[in-house]
């Protein structure tokens, strides 16, 4: 038994992954944690309702499990340690508490020398106000724990936004960080075994709005082989400083040819989606093998890819389905604002014709309003 | 909800295949009916346990469904129809019914100008005698009712094996066939939906052991195109003659550039499993896709691809996973000679590597007695 610390799409995705690797004889099966009533993941195995922070839950979830990973990377890190009392936690509670706090995260990535946007921590409305001074505005105030998909962010455009900001966000420790020029947000996705051997995904490009992934193009088009290997090094780097095992992904900025670190998840990632049709094993099985003590598959891409997120309203099942190609992820989930209810790829070899489909796809998401902050817009994370 | 009369490896795999593409907003699951405790498919769904014609389980697998299907063709006929009459089953009972009879198979196929073996029905020893006069030896006698993986079939090489074969089968409505000479066995993998609109796959060749498909090879190699068109041509004619929804398989003899029709599954196949890897469209995906109406996928290979069934004994699976692109799929079942355990599928674009892969799959898959029986182990199907 796989035990699983949240039962979201990713937890889902997850066990339609490992089912068909479950163990001779009878078959490995998946539990989740998750405090939701019939999460995506209760399709693919048992459902423990409950808090990521209650004692009885968590013991109903690592009960007899050979190894416990989580899909959810704000699972508080005591919920892991007290797992891992008894059954292995993979990745362990270090990676997750690395991931909690972007202070924590930034000198992660500082320490195996991938750059950063400048930055200050912020405990006080002082240090929101020196660090305006000294790293110049506009600025963007992140909280250090918690904020995720664009949430728990502030921007500062003129000193007058420094009160704004801390009203918003004050009270909490918190980061600013320069808003720096950049070409494009990429990402990798990653993943180590636990003797220490790593493969990685090509790198992916990824366009948001309103602070949630909206599209990835796969293989970041354009990216050279130097950037790819950067990119490598780097990933390899963080998960030895972690002693991690199984997937994570750190997003990234290109700037001027060089890449900036701007956020790690430990975690299979959104950003990875396109892998299941597109890569020759895909982030899901790689996350199980790693955690599993089996060998890594091929990381290779197949083709081209491209990944659209449907967000916040019900898409039209049928029409995407007609789009040749358009394999189509619905987790089961209500709509509401801003959530996540489903994702297509499309994979093709041929990058024109690609570029057709994917407009046919875009043309069936329903269209969600532009969050008219320009540039900003792509620095959210 | 999805009934599935059968809850083996065939419904897991369609249990994966469909949680993705769940109806919104909250999920559309699957519900297997399965006298075994416990069966692959209770990983993706609902297990109703019961035998195939208990009226309780049957009418709890349809309770609330919005269509069944089924997995498996030993389903008895008057189940479908006591399902149909309140919940659409797809394929159609009549498709169940001429799957479940060699005789009506061979006249469909014929009805349709799919040749067939020369054959004669057997009802008494006197037919068989009179068989063996106008169609010469050796021949195969096969029972016309629920024989399977090459079980309730008999050879008969010379006059005196005539006793034996009806000692052996005697009794029930049978069938005598020549025992033609052919170039290798091929299948195709076809889908209609319920407009009539129907797709197929690549031929594929498969080669058999002790009765058992053993490997399929896809598409079958150095097909030619008139061949591809000849089999789609049957395979939309027998799907139209049945008024046919979902996905069937046509099992063909080629012999001497030309298809002779063997068995109908109506049903996903074995033989079809390589398309979850190495076609746009799985076999799987395209079945729930067809009946429920929805708009049918690609059917064209992605590369090569080969499928390497693992019978019997419990494989390594670890051993496996270590071949560079193999895709390892277990059912969760306990180990029993002749026992469907898994499979495994490569995909390659090059045919060359695809072979030295398939080699080092075939190296670790424990071996099986050859049956020793010549041309004949190809015939038996």
């Amino acid at each position: 038994m796989i035990g699983v610390l949240g039962g979201g799409q990713l937890g889902q995705m997850l066990g339609l992954a490992g089912i068909p690797l479950a163990g001779i004889p009878l078959g490995e099966r998946f539990r989740f944690l998750d405090p939701a009533g019939d999460p995506p993941a209760s399709a693919v195995g048992e459902h423990v309702r409950g808090a990521f922070d209650d004692p009885v839950a968590l013991d109903r979830l690592a009960a007899g499990a050979r190894v416990v990973t989580y899909e959810f990377e704000r699972v508080p890190a005591a919920s892991a340690r007290r797992i891992a009392a008894t059954v292995p936690v993979r990745p362990g509670p270090a990676a997750l508490e690395a991931a909690q706090d972007r202070l924590s995260e930034k000198r992660l990535f500082e320490s195996v020398g991938l750059p950063v946007h400048a930055y200050r921590p912020v405990d006080t409305r002082e240090d929101l106000a020196r660090a305006a001074d000294e790293l110049g505005l506009p600025l963007v105030v992140k909280v250090r724990h918690g904020g995720y998909d664009g949430k728990g962010q502030a921007l500062v455009r003129d000193p007058d936004g420094i009160e704004a900001a801390w009203a918003a966000l004050g009270g909490r420790p918190l980061l600013a960080e320069a808003l720096v020029a950049f070409d494009r947000e990429v990402s990798i996705v990653a993943v180590r075994d636990p003797g220490g051997v790593t493969a990685a995904y090509p790198l992916v490009e990824n366009r948001h709005r309103d602070g949630i992934l909206d599209l990835t193009l796969a293989p970041a088009p354009g990216a050279p082989p130097e950037l790819q290997a950067e990119a490598e090094r780097h990933a390899a780097a963080v998960m030895g400083a972690l002693d991690f095992v199984g997937v994570l992904c750190i997003e990234l900025f290109e700037a001027g040819g060089r890449l900036l670190g701007n956020e790690l998840a430990p975690r299979v990632h959104n950003s990875g989606h396109w892998t299941i049709e597109g890569a020759r094993t895909s982030q899901f099985e790689n996350h199980l093998r790693a955690i599993g003590g089996l060998p890594l598959g091929p990381t290779d891409a197949i083709g081209h890819a491209a990944m659209v997120n449907l967000v916040g309203d019900e898409p039209d099942r049928a029409a995407l389905l007609a789009v040749p190609g358009a394999a189509v992820h619905l987790y089961g989930k209500a709509s509401r604002p801003g959530r996540k209810l489903g994702h297509v790829t499309l994979v093709d070899e041929d990058p024109e014709r690609l570029a057709a489909r994917l407009a046919a796809v875009r043309a069936l998401v329903p269209g969600r309003p532009d969050p008219g902050v320009g540039a900003f817009a792509g620095s959210v994370g």
